[in-house]
């Protein structure tokens, strides 16, 4: 790809040799010729004079900085970067085929076009779309659908009645509409509540490795369109994500949480059953949130979640604890010293 | 079903049409014809008046609100819906069979009822109970013991020699009998300790997604009869978990620590090793609990853990520290003044 | 095996009978003949005296303690033990083959003395190598390479160009190389963030059941040589993680973490990204370490992380809230009767 031919990709404007020839991304120190890299902070424009890349993507405005070599001037480097990524690093295509180790039942609908890898099986009535890549060792129920151009890496499993959108991809072993935990108590144990209801995965989802995603109870489990889950996430029955969601490692989101669009959450947060999560809100890591709290726009962090700036002030306060202590101490002795003074001089 | 058979199943008494016919359950809301859904709540009265519903199930005394439909009347309402829900929906039955993709060895013993899919493992000397059912790609090792009327869902592996009851389900990807985490550390590096214990699950039991159950050192991991694990649960080597226990999802459990019967431990709780919990404790999502630690009955919560009220009055506490600093200013305030009097009034 | 001939293993001396047969480790309690146990506490020398152990390994010294028995003295009993067992229980071997449902790409080098286990798949251009065993279902993408003599457990899963080096054991559901957290925000979402770089994964490392470790964005992520991680670990994109470093349950790493040599971390730990751990840091279990911390070496603890000696200071202070507060109070009052006083004379 020539450099012109990815400004146009990345809709930068080309300074320099637009013919340069360009293979691969990289990182600004590593690169070598054939290598576009980004700069999207002044502090690395040093490093960059440096740099062996045939080309570098920069802020707009920073091209006079680099007169001396071809850059791509765009409005958001880091973006551009990832754009140029995309397109020079394109996702395996595999040929459209069903192995021969695969198990597909008679009822299954798989497109033409759809990979479908090594050991997978395929349940009843379920739906493979168009250019879908099933990797090996995956699993797919019966009555499941799951959209055009997906990849599934190894080992997904899609319990029964699951449903996914287009362009989802799922990493190596996520598990989809397991059973959510519900059980009700009596003299003797536990009775499992039925977990009849359904996973729903939107258009453009990405989820990490070995996340679980449990089917509703009754109802559905549902993640919103363009949402994205780290690995080891786990997403209780009847919880409804919006759109545009970040959910960082090792989250756990009990049952019928709901988080509204463009929520961003890090990893290891705990969320309590029946939490809200307003659109805007943004949870720091390690976060705990109780059970039925609404959580309201704004920064969050601790446990239990507070607004940052109380948690700081919070902190704040307790580091001052010490102080404090000698404070009261302090005063003891002065008060103490003054009672004996007055009661000296009233004697 | 009609509501008659229902009622008997689930021990409650019709009010109304006893041979309405019910093919489902649902809950209040979405409930349509064939549906019947339970309120045990007095707030829900409306909505149940609303409800499409063919069938209520509610609480012995509430039928007389419903005199015009047809209701069960029962101790319990959710759970004689939890029963409707197992009598209406039973789990899939599986053919009995074993793939011709499965791999199993000679000296197994599978039961004839026993359903064996595509791509599943099983090693030598193991036995696989009757009318259990193994999903795609379960591994079993040498020497394992599988009771009846399990239920193994897909991509489920156990290592040589660990054994399970009846009754039991394992969801998606469990993992049962790797190695404990055991080494000692020496001049070079770390030398592995030996992990040549086991596993015993006992009957009843139900354990998430993704949940890792490690075999002994020595002896065995024991999970105990009616016992339920949530999603990617840790539980390490040498554990004891008792019968009922109740453990939410991520929640790490290290070595040997000993969970009594009964205890309901919330998620993202941690265990530090040789920890014991005592029957009747409840530990709040979480926590963290130090090695060594007895917890006693009552409610805990926190890290490290501490009972509920003492919890509470603690965060109390820190919430009146910025009264508490601004009371010590005004008492430094106060007494410099006073002091500053006492001097004047000396002079 | 003989006493005398455990004892040349362990670098022991043997005092009693040095022809009796051995055959397992055991601990003192379970012992019985033909077993070997350790004692490396004193407390425990009454246990011992009753164990019917057939040999007890005990600390250089202490033999003059059982004068009637067999016993192993060394230097350090616990480590002993551990090569005891090393070499009574040796790993399973599994005859070289490659077993008829395994699919291996014509280009994939897998050395005669490997084992591939039922359904394993393994891509273009892998290397497998000398006496390494690949349980059932591991899956190997395309230009991956294994060593000598590791052991990948069932459904272990490699991406693409991932590379591990030899005696590395991978347990049940491992998955290296996923693709790493990153993406980058634009008006309409989010576009993913290039993540096609690789995972090393050094000589003597063990990693536990359905630890994730992520490939780099661009480089590499690391795993030193004869580093230990527990289950359930999750590392993300680029991390590099030194030699004999050792990771429990649980714990969350976030991208570009660099974690120096021998650093001890505990269990459901978690790493905001671009932090540094330095040689010779021990983390305690649960800690939170927040964006581009240092962590110096000593001992850590606490949300966010620090000194174990700051932290156990500042839970005694607030542990002393109560106390505090009341002392205010006091004070308070004691201000008013002296004030009180003072104003009553001074009229």
């Amino acid at each position: 790809m020539t450099v012109d031919e990815l400004a146009e990709i990345v809709s930068g404007r080309v300074v320099g040799d637009a013919g340069t020839r360009i293979e691969r991304i990289s990182d600004l120190d590593c690169a070598r010729e054939g290598e576009v890299a980004y700069i999207d902070n002044e502090k690395l424009f040093d490093a960059a004079t440096e740099s062996r890349a045939s080309c570098l993507i920069v802020r707009d405005g920073a091209e006079a900085k680099f007169t001396d070599r071809t850059v791509i001037a765009v409005a958001n480097p880091k973006l551009a970067f990832a754009l140029a990524g995309a397109a020079l690093h394109p996702a395996v295509r595999r040929e459209p085929t069903i192995h021969p180790t695969a198990v597909v039942a008679e009822t299954a609908d798989v497109a033409l076009t759809a990979y479908v890898g090594p050991n997978v099986c395929i349940g009843e009535y379920t739906h493979v779309g168009a250019y879908t890549r099933l990797e090996a060792g995956v699993v797919l129920g019966s009555n499941v659908t799951v959209g055009d151009d997906c990849v599934l890496h190894p080992n997904v499993v899609f319990y029964d009645g699951v449903s996914v959108g287009n362009r989802v991809i799922l990493h190596a072993g996520v598990c989809l509409g397991a059973d959510g935990f519900g059980y009700v108590r009596h003299d003797l144990g536990y009775q499992k509540f039925p977990q009849i209801g359904t996973v729903v995965i939107e258009d453009d989802v990405e989820i990490g490795a070995h996340t679980c995603v449990d089917r509703a109870a009754l109802g559905r489990t549902r993640i919103g369109r363009g949402t994205k889950l780290d690995n080891m996430v786990h997403v209780g029955h009847n919880c409804d994500i919006g759109e545009r969601v970040v959910i960082a490692a090792q989250t756990g989101i009990s049952g019928s949480v709901v988080i509204e669009d463009d929520a961003v959450i890090g990893g290891q947060v705990g969320f309590g059953d029946h939490t809200r999560v307003m659109k805007g809100a943004v949870i720091g890591s390690k976060a705990g949130i109780l059970p039925g709290k609404i959580v309201r726009p704004g920064v969050w962090w601790g446990i239990p979640v507070q607004p940052l700036d109380e948690y700081k002030r919070m902190n704040a306060h307790m580091n001052r604890l010490p102080q404090m202590r000698d404070d009261i101490k302090r005063l003891e002795k002065e008060l103490a010293e003054l009672k004996k003074r007055s009661t000296d001089y009233a004697e």
